[in-house]
This record gives structure tokens, sequence and C-alpha cells, in this order.
């Protein structure tokens, strides 16, 4: 048994890659958005001309980066949604709400002081988790049946 | 044709009724979550028992609105979710991307200062209102083919 | 048994009326699209605002016009799409492969010099009918077994 | 993260190959129709007999086209639909219609004299695009994450 | 609890009009194809125009019976598929394959000495049962757990 | 928002008469196997014929139940399922997975001895209730947001 | 593009070898029954142990077939069904109804003489085609584009 | 044709191994639970954190097992059961009921004075097994059309 895991949410820290550093050797193939916040904001643009009006320009942009997320999580066994210290993040919330919808197995990466607003969110999740390594350890135990340490 | 709305998101202004009222006369139903916010917190530990812990308070009380929620979006043709002023409001998105990969046809109510924050929700979505007025006029002419004024 | 007809298309001549007329005392609803040509066009605008670029001012329209028209076409049993002499009717098309794919019984109302063009929606269709009247004595048929004449 | 990606709609210009060509190295795989419009209209009659009747001789010819086509539909990820300068062009609008109700992504590579009659195609899809290139950008930007220039 | 019950299969005894009658009291609304054997073969021609080819001919009433078989299909909890003494009958068994895709609860009414070639529909049957009344009292069961004498 | 409710399980005690008058006035239509435990046992036999095997006694009663069991699940929106002090009670346990697989709001109804047992179970319910009476609380509180005094 | 292809239906003649001989050096897979009659229909007896009632004996074989039936329909795109001279083939017919409800690309191989019977199914097939080679060149075509001769 | 089958249910005695053993040399990919019984109890508390209460301390832990097992169930072909003579064995139920509402085909592996509390999961399965021998016969027989010796 192997897994495809979508990574989704916070992209401000190397969260990602401490998940696929120590998934090393697990039979995990991981994908995820993209992660340079300029480009993800102005593909639309760039790359199917300017808009005079924001709110266009933000929405080309983003019905471009669906085609990846919704491929990403409906291939997906596992999505991983992370929730950082900033920001709104309502795209991390629609992804953890469609992931949810398509039967995907939720993990949620938060910290303690956003549990109660994340209670919605947590209530469709298998595994609610405070960092990284508890991530791995997950993929890790679903995978080999081994527990940490 | 008539159509079932689902009202999701923000409980803290009077939107709700501000569209039901305005939809009268129109063949539309609608529903929503609990909207007593004492009561969406405590209704688990209510019902089921206290929890010692904080995290597993807030569990019981989620997955009891979970039922709620469910069956309230399953049911449903629009989905229409506000985003207000205030708060995280991580359950609205999560109910916008549970309803999007369902197919549901959504209606995000939001004000201009969120649309950067909102565009991979709105990217999903077939309109975008600034007031619960327009969401009437929205269902109005989506029923009856009439336009305002 | 009753069936839930969606009636698809040309909207510039009365075929719909006559298919409506013609199937009283049936067991059928019918819905369709807004008929309204101008209405059709503009509600995006007229409800969510005015847009500077007519490619938006049409998108915010067509979005509106989709909320009804997928429901008309979810809810339905018998998709009857009708392409008219004149004008792209690209929606006709669309329609008939949104409803195709849905699994819903399809009748196409063309004249004969479309069959050529016709032929890859033709193929997905349970039956091609030439006027109006055919398509009434098709339902009747379908719900009572009676044959005309 | 790879792509299924199939080319729908127009067969009378190179447009395959240019994106084809360009997405060399990207990890995309291309499905599309028989573009050979001779054998695409004869199949059916060379292959399991002639008919009297133009309309069944057609008719036998779309049926065998539609395994190909909705195979190549089916297992996309991503369906561009092409609509070029002349001809009805009812099949090209019906696979964007059988894409969109299959949760498909869809780009549609359009003229801007078609903007208005293609209005309601274009609001159930994630990208408009003027030119062969654009696709290919699109398609790099999807799997890579990288912008043109 | 109701349920809605399609009969499938022979049409030249009485066997439905037996289910029927007897099930009068219980809450099931049947539903079956067109029973009238030359309103069926003709359909088609009748109301679309004749064909010169006798397998058109067939065809196109066959597709017309498909908009209410399916339709029927689609609709029931249960379905009975009879099978008479004569014919082949290859309608019945290819109702039966497609109500057990569709997960359906299938009856099958069928003579002892048809068991060996039925084998393959009986095992996706919940009932094999030998005469009209059977049946009858399998549905007064299911409704209200009441068995005969 | 009315609630279709399949009372699942264990079958020597009134709970289930302890729910339904506990619910009146909410809008919930309940479903249910049937109660009469010899019928149940011997339905196959009863109407379709004596077998000489029990395993196959067994087996045509069995799958009649099967019919009531699937039609009440699917239909359903929450699924209670009751787990008793005896028996091996493995179709209660069998309902909650296939109930689970829908995608339906579970509730288990159980003893706390029982708890570790009835982990994986637990794991796909919304909510664990000890007594017949909490989970009137549930339902009330679902469809009214009110809360036990 | 590959095609998974499940040849269904008459097990007396080679036209198994037929196809799969003509499809040489085509991207096709191929699946289907066990085709040792023998096998076939002692096969649960033999594994599972002796059943006294013939109807059992049957039972057992029929279930364990359906194993190797479903898995090889749900995994094809086109499912060939192929009706002989003899014999009821109701399995056959079944199959057809099983893969036309999955939405499957059918083709039906079958004599003239047949025509009449099975218009029902020829109905929900793309193509009809008199023998194997027939079969072979629509393979060829949808793969490859290239027609016969 | 290759068969993704999952085993699940009792953890205590080789089973498994004699199934995987027996079947050397067929096309098949086993997965299942962990049967590390420990390891399975306590995997939640271990990566997660420690729970007071131990019924959260079980939730955490067969919420992760949930995982593998959705997974698992959800890719394979057919679902093996095996109720062994001691504990419970609920979640074994679960997982049968789970796998029936997907359409998987089910073996049960059952000992004989089980046969009446499993009626209900065996009336769902395609064959009822006594030995790991049997299945390993089941297995060879769908895959190859070889019956024993």
């Amino acid at each position: 048994m192997g897994l495809n895991v979508y990574l989704s949410g916070e992209i401000h820290t190397n969260w990602r890659d401490q998940i696929i550093d120590g998934a090393q050797g697990l039979d995990v193939t991981f994908s995820g958005p993209v992660t340079d916040h300029g480009a993800s904001d102005d593909c639309g643009v760039k790359i199917l001309g300017e808009e005079a009006n924001k709110y266009w320009h933000d929405h080309k942009g983003a019905m471009l980066n669906a085609i990846r997320t919704r491929k990403g999580i409906a291939d997906s066994d596992v999505v991983v949604v992370r929730f950082g210290e900033q920001y709104k993040q309502w795209n991390a919330a629609f992804d953890a709400g469609y992931a949810a919808a398509l039967g995907k197995s939720l993990i949620i990466l938060q910290q303690p002081d956003h549990d109660h607003a994340l209670k919605e969110v947590d209530a469709a999740a298998l595994a609610v988790a405070r960092d990284p390594a508890q991530v791995v350890e997950i993929l890790r135990y679903v995978l080999t049946g081994t527990l940490p340490g």
C-alpha cells in the first residue's frame, strides 16, 4: 500500500519540506499547491492577459490554481491541511471542506490556540497534529504499523 | 421549479432574516446551522455529558452540529456563504468547500476588503454578492426571470 | 409515473409553448432557461453591478443563468434540446453534453439540414424529432403507451 | 503530478500540434478525437456496412467516434476545447458540456468575436485562452509553478 | 416506508395484474414497460417517421421505450423481473443487469426448468419466486413484517 | 428541515419506542428492520418454500430482510445503531459500516463496557449516546436548536 | 490511449481468440469470464463443498463467477457481448445491462435473425457487429483512426 | 486481470499468512489492517499525545487506523472478512458492511457455529469459506479458471 498525500494550506514556513524529508523511505507521493506566493497571485494575468479590475485579476489566477488543487485533492488518499499563525487562510479551510466531501482522510495541522475556531473542521478530520513530525509518524504508522520510539 | 437554499456562515448579524424576508413569495425553502452561539458551542456536553478537556468539549459539539450542516447542504440546490467582518470563520470556508465538491451552486456574500483573501473560494462560486438584497435578487431572477427595477 | 422535462435551446420561437400546450393532461412538469433574451444577457450586471469589460459583463450573467440551468437539468428525467435555424447555439449543445454525461434521456429537436452537423449530439440521444408535436407524442407514449392516430 | 489532457474541437488547423510540441518536457499525456475528417465521417459504414439513408450513415459513425471521445474525456484531468472560425462546431460544445458535468477542468480556446456566443460555455471553464501558446503556459504553470518570461 | 416497484419482463400473461391486485392496501407504487406489444414495436416509426430498414425501425422504437424503462428502473427500490416460458426475453435479462448495477433489490420470477440458465441472474437477486403470489407476500413482509397464514 | 432516521440493531428491549415516543412533535420519520425475531428468521422459507439445509434457510430469510434494510438505510439521513448487552450483534455492526460508507450521520447507542470493542465503529460516528433519551435530545437539537433544560 | 475490453457471452466458438489475434499490435487488454463450461458450472461446490440441492449448487458457482465478471466489467472501457446461435444466453444480456448502467461503451456481436429480439439491448450499444473481424476493426479505428482497406 | 484483496478481521491466528502463502504465483496484491494489537490500540496517544480519558485514548487510535482501513478497502476488488472464535469482532462486521455498500466482492471466512449469527453479513457476500485454503482456491479460480485437483 502506498499513499498519495496532498499538503494544503500555509505557504510561509517549511512544514512541507519537514514532512517530505521525514517521510523518506515511505511509499508516499506528495503533491500540493504552487507555493510561490507571487506566482500564485499573478498567474492568471501573466498568462492570459492583464485585467484593469483587481477582482478579475485575482479571479483569473485563482481559477488556474484550481486546476492544480482539484487534481491534487482528487488523486489523494490523505489531505493534510496546515493552518498557520497568520492570515485568514480561507483557502485552507475550503480545501478541507472540499476534501471532506470527497471522503478523503483529513489530517489537520494546527496550534492549540486555534482549536476552538477550527472545531468544525476538526470534526471532519481523522487526526489533529501539532507539528510536522506527528504527521510523519502518522504516515509511517499507517503504512508500516510502526510507532515512534 | 423551487429551490432549497442553505444559508451558511456568519451568525452575528441578521442577514439570514433579510434574505428570508426578501424572498417571501418565492418558492424557496431555507435552511441553515443553529445560530444560537452558546447552544452551538455546548450542545455536545449538554446532551452527552461533560468533558474535562476543552478540545473534546468542542469536538462533541461540532460533531452534533455536523449532523445538521451535512443534511442541510446535501439537500440544497444553492449554498449562500456569508463572511462577516470578524473572526476566523473557517467553518464558513469549510462549508463552501464542502458544497463545491458536491456540485452545489455557490453564492458568496462578502465585503470588498476580503476579496483577495477569498479569491480561491470565489473561484468556485457562481456569484459574489455584497449585500443580502443582491442574494434575494439572484433567487428571484433564477426562479422567475425577473430583474430588479 | 410522471416526468420532469427540461426544455433547452432556441428561445426565438414558441416551440416550448407548443410542447407545454400539447402535453396538457399528461403528468409532466416542465422547466427551462430564462427565455427573456435581454434579461438573460444582462442579469449579472443588473443585480451585481456594472462591468467595464464586456467579457465580464457576459460572464457574470452566464454564471447566474447556470444556477437555473444546472438545477433544471439535474432534476429532469428528459432533456429536450431545440436547435433553431440561426445563431451558434453553443449553449444548446453544451446543455446536451451536460445532460448526456448525467445520463438523462435526450430528445433533440432539429431540422434535417442540421443532421450532419449534429451527428455527435444525436448519437447520445434517444430520439431526434422534427417538430414540437413529435415531442408531445413521445411524452404521451412514454407516459401512457398511447400512439398517435 | 502528471496531467491527462483531452484536446477537443476544431480539426482543420494544427493547434493540437502546437500544444503538444510546446508541452514537451512536461508530464502531460494528450488524447483527442480522430482528426481525419473523412475517416471520422465514414467509419461506421466502412466497418459495419453501408446505409442507404444518410442519417444512419452519419449515426453509425458518430457512435463509433463516441467510444473514443467518452474514453478520452473520462480519463482526462483537463479538457481543452477549441472553437475555430468556421462551422457549427456543436460537437465541441457538446464535449464541453459533457466534460463540465463530469467535473473536469475546462480550458476554452476561442477568438474574441465568439465571446458572447460562448458565454455559457465559458462560465463552466477555469480558463479562456486566445492561442495555443497560452494553453501550454497554463499546463506548465499548473505542473511546475513556473510563469512565462 | 413505501416502495417503488418496477415490473419488468414477460408481457403475455397477467402476472402484473396479479401482483398489483394482491398488493392492494400496501404502500407500493408500481411501474413497468408499455405492455402493448404492437405499440412497443412500432412506436418509433409511428411517431418519428417510417424507416425502410427493419433494423432502424426496431431501433427507433427501442430507444423510445428506453426513456420509460430507464426512468422506471432508476426510480424503483425493487425490480421484479419475470421470465416466461417462451421467447428469448433478452430485454428482461438486460433490465435485471441494469438494475443490479444500480444496486436495486432484485426479485426474479421464474419457473424451475429455467433455474440453470438463470443462475448468473439469480446470483444478483435477493429472491427467486415461483409465482406472483410469492412476490406479493415478499412485498407485504418487507413493508409490514407480516408473514402469510 | 425534517429527518429520516433508521433505527438499527438490538430488538429485545423497547428502545425504539422510547425514541419514537420522545420525538413526538419533531419532524422525524422513523424506519427500522422487522423486529419480530421469529418472522425475521423464518420469512424466507415461509414465503418461498422450505429448505432442508439450515444455512440456506437462514440465507433466504436474510436476503428478504436485506430488501427492507437497504431501503431504510438508503433513504435515511441519520442511522442510530443500538448495541445491546447480549448476542453477537454482527448485523448491527454491519449496518453501521454500510451506513458509514454511504455517508450517513451515525449515532451509536452503547453501554460503557462496550466502548473498547466498539472503538472502530465509534470512530465513524458523529455521536455515542448512552440511553435513548440522549438520542431524542440530539434529534431535537439538530432540528430545532433547543437544548435540554 | 489504451483500451480495456471485456469479452462477454457465448463460450462455444472461438470468437474471443479471433478478436484477440486480430487485435495484436493494438494497445488493448482483454478480459472475460471463465470459458471452461464445466468449471464454470461446478466451481462453487468443488471449492466450497457439495450441495444436495441443484439450485444451490448452481448458486454457489454463479456467485464465484460474479467476482470475476464484476471486476472485469468494472475495469473495462468497452464491453463486447456476443450472442450465439443457441441457448438462452441470459447471462450475456445481463452483462450487457450491467455494463450499460455503468456507462461502458457496448458493442453487440449478433446475427441478423436475432435483431428483433435484441433491439432493446442494441438500443444501449454504440455498435452492432456481425463478425469478430468487425470488432477488431472498431478497436483499431478507435485507437488509431485507421479504417480497413 | 489482477486482484487487490483486503484481509479484514481476526488478528490472533495466522490465517492471513496462509492465504498469502497459498496465493503465491497468483496476480494478487494483499492489504489489511495493522495486526499488532498493542500498536493498533495505542497508536493515537503514542503519536498525538496522551489522553486522560480511556474513551478518547481509544478514539484517537481508531481514527488513525481508519486511514489505513478505508484506503485498503477502497482500493480493493475483494474483501475477505475473517470471524474468529472469540471476541465481539464488531470491527470485522463493520468492515463487511462498509465494503458491501461500496460494491466490493465479499468473501466471509467463518466457522459453522457462527452461521446463524452471521446470516445478514453472509447475505451480502459472494462466498462463505470455512478455511483459508478455500479462499486461496477462490482466488485461483477467479484469476485462472483452475479448480482444485
